[in-house]
């Protein structure tokens, strides 16, 4: 019996395509022998929409729902108005496909530089809600443009879709061995978001008495990630707050260069999407000096997510042992591609 | 001629009354000899609110608008529900005296630590608005309590507010050395009230030749605050986001123990309230551990907004000298409050 993998691979703009061509090498290499990979390019993002003005089309949309997964490299141009692409294409795969676990795991490889003095331990996941808040593009303005301008954005939060989020979140925690859970957010003055949130998180936590678990407000939250990262474990939050702080945990572990991230539809009632937290990084397009790690990171999410633990844990192993032995000399995205290839085939 | 300042005072909860009277005893030894102090005291927060229910009646409200600025020590106790002191009497102070400046200052002295690795140069201010945003309390939630729960949580941000505290901002640029203006958003998701800010930060800039300005979603900020802080010179940025990168601000330029925070009415409407940015503590009140120097620079922020310059600066010297010959040997909050006043004095 053989079996395939089917993946979507949506490059998209600046570093996008080098990053994730590095990233379809190592999994091809790492997959086992039977399984057939088999995978589908999508054209969409800065290029497509000045040809076309189309973003996300309904034929593609639904033709990205016959994948197992998507593999998605980067989206976004300065050609482009602020908004066109993020809400037209990237948000839209997310709501549309349901991607209420937006995955992202921050850990401090050996040998990895951060800003922080002392090379403190991280290693930690932010399970970021991916569906609900101030994303819902819910908001509008009122005699735009003039100086009687009113603009609102609305954030939307059901106990629908904080209970499955903060359950997930619950999950991860427990499986993992120091099984501690924060919830951040801002109950402080978001009163009513706040209290949902912080009434589930204690609501579920009932069900997981060797969770411990801990609230912090996410300014506070901002703070500990540079004085204390090493207390954190799992953290359970917001979209917004989860945007900012997923930068953040990137920046001071090791840069958004190794950050890697999966929106995910836990039911599998849709496919889940793997993608680097960092850019298009217009700049260094085409110069190969963009790190394909985070991609490669990705891939590895995504492995795990369709069971091939075994491979994902490959993966990890290869990126932590080549970071062990980087010495500072520069290297193309292709040869740090072909290095992990390299390891994971051995 | 007698000049005469007249201060509220709202010392607040846990270290909160420990800092204030540092920060009183350094007011009164650098005021001018020609210039009466008085000073009222107000008896809100905690204890208050628990003894009486209240947290800030209308007399005391009409009261405060009769002295020439506010100075807070802290507010908020665990025993106090969530929300309660901030939105009651923090909030509410903000808001009724429309204190849309609400001004930030971070800098690294010498010989003060940061758990940035390499001392990096930091000296940047943030002025974060102060009475729109998410924080306006407008929101809901319906079917509270049940699987069937709405929570909502709404921004609003008007064209009146925004240009205002732009303009604040572009003129505090103006008149630092650098010149340089960067406004924070997150305007690729929140386009309605992004495109607002955007806009109007874009038109009064035409006003401003001479500054330089620059754009940075909220996530971005994040990264370059601990990866590359010396870039900000001013940043302008909503509520919200102000909120989060002050605190981030504080940790990375010598902790929150050093940061000061001004809730300014630049029309003189309305007294301005100074405060230093750290919470109440709980935990340490009482021990003599609270740092009393991110008062003390409120102080000077108090005084500067009330005209007198050169004590505003002889405190910020005062501090910088006291951080420089600190050697890490423990100090009480008096001891650091007595030796800030020695010099001041001098
Ligand atoms: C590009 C943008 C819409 C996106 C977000 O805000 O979620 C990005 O910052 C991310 O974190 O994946
Ligand atoms: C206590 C809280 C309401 C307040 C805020 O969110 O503004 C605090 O965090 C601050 O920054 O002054």
């Amino acid at each position: 019996m053989s079996r395939s993998l089917n993946i979507a691979v949506i490059p998209g703009d600046g570093i996008g395509r080098e990053v994730v061509a590095q990233g379809l090498k190592v999994l091809s290499t790492v997959l086992p022998q039977d399984v057939k990979l088999e995978t589908k390019e999508y054209d969409l993002g800065a290029q497509r929409w000045h040809r076309t003005g189309e973003t996300l089309p309904d034929a593609e949309l639904e033709a990205l729902k016959g994948h197992d997964a998507i593999l998605l490299g980067a989206i976004g141009d300065p050609s482009v108005p602020s908004g066109v692409l993020e809400r037209g294409l990237l948000l839209k795969l997310r709501f549309a496909f349901d991607h209420y676990v937006n995955l992202r795991p921050s850990k401090l490889f050996p040998n990895t530089s951060t800003p922080l003095a002392g090379q403190p331990e991280i290693d930690f996941v932010v399970v970021r809600e991916g569906t609900e808040g101030p994303y819902t593009g819910n908001g509008g303005s009122l005699r735009t443009g003039t100086p009687a301008e009113v603009a609102t954005e609305v954030s939307l939060n059901t106990a629908y879709g904080v209970e499955r989020v903060v359950r997930d979140a619950y999950e991860r925690a427990n499986a993992r061995p120091r099984k501690k859970l924060t919830l951040v957010h801002k109950n402080n003055v978001l009163v009513y978001a706040g209290h949902l949130w912080k009434n589930i998180f204690d609501a579920v936590g009932q069900e997981y008495p060797e969770v411990t678990t801990d609230y912090l407000h996410v300014d506070a939250a901002t703070i500990f990630f540079v004085t204390q990262p090493e207390r954190f474990d799992v953290i359970v939050t917001d979209n917004l707050f989860g945007d900012i702080l997923t930068d953040l945990a990137a920046a001071v572990s090791g840069g958004i260069g190794l950050a890697a991230s999966g929106n995910i539809n836990p039911t599998g009632a849709f496919p889940s999407m793997f993608e680097p937290v960092h850019g298009s990084a217009p700049d260094i397009a085409g110069t190969g000096k963009a790190d394909p790690t985070a991609t490669v990171l990705s891939v590895a999410l995504l492995l795990r997510h369709l069971g091939f633990e075994p491979e994902a844990v490959r993966i990890e192993e290869a990126v932590s042992a080549d970071l062990a032995e980087r010495d500072g000399s520069f290297r193309t995205t292709d040869e740090i591609g072909d290095a992990l290839s390299v390891r994971v085939a051995s």
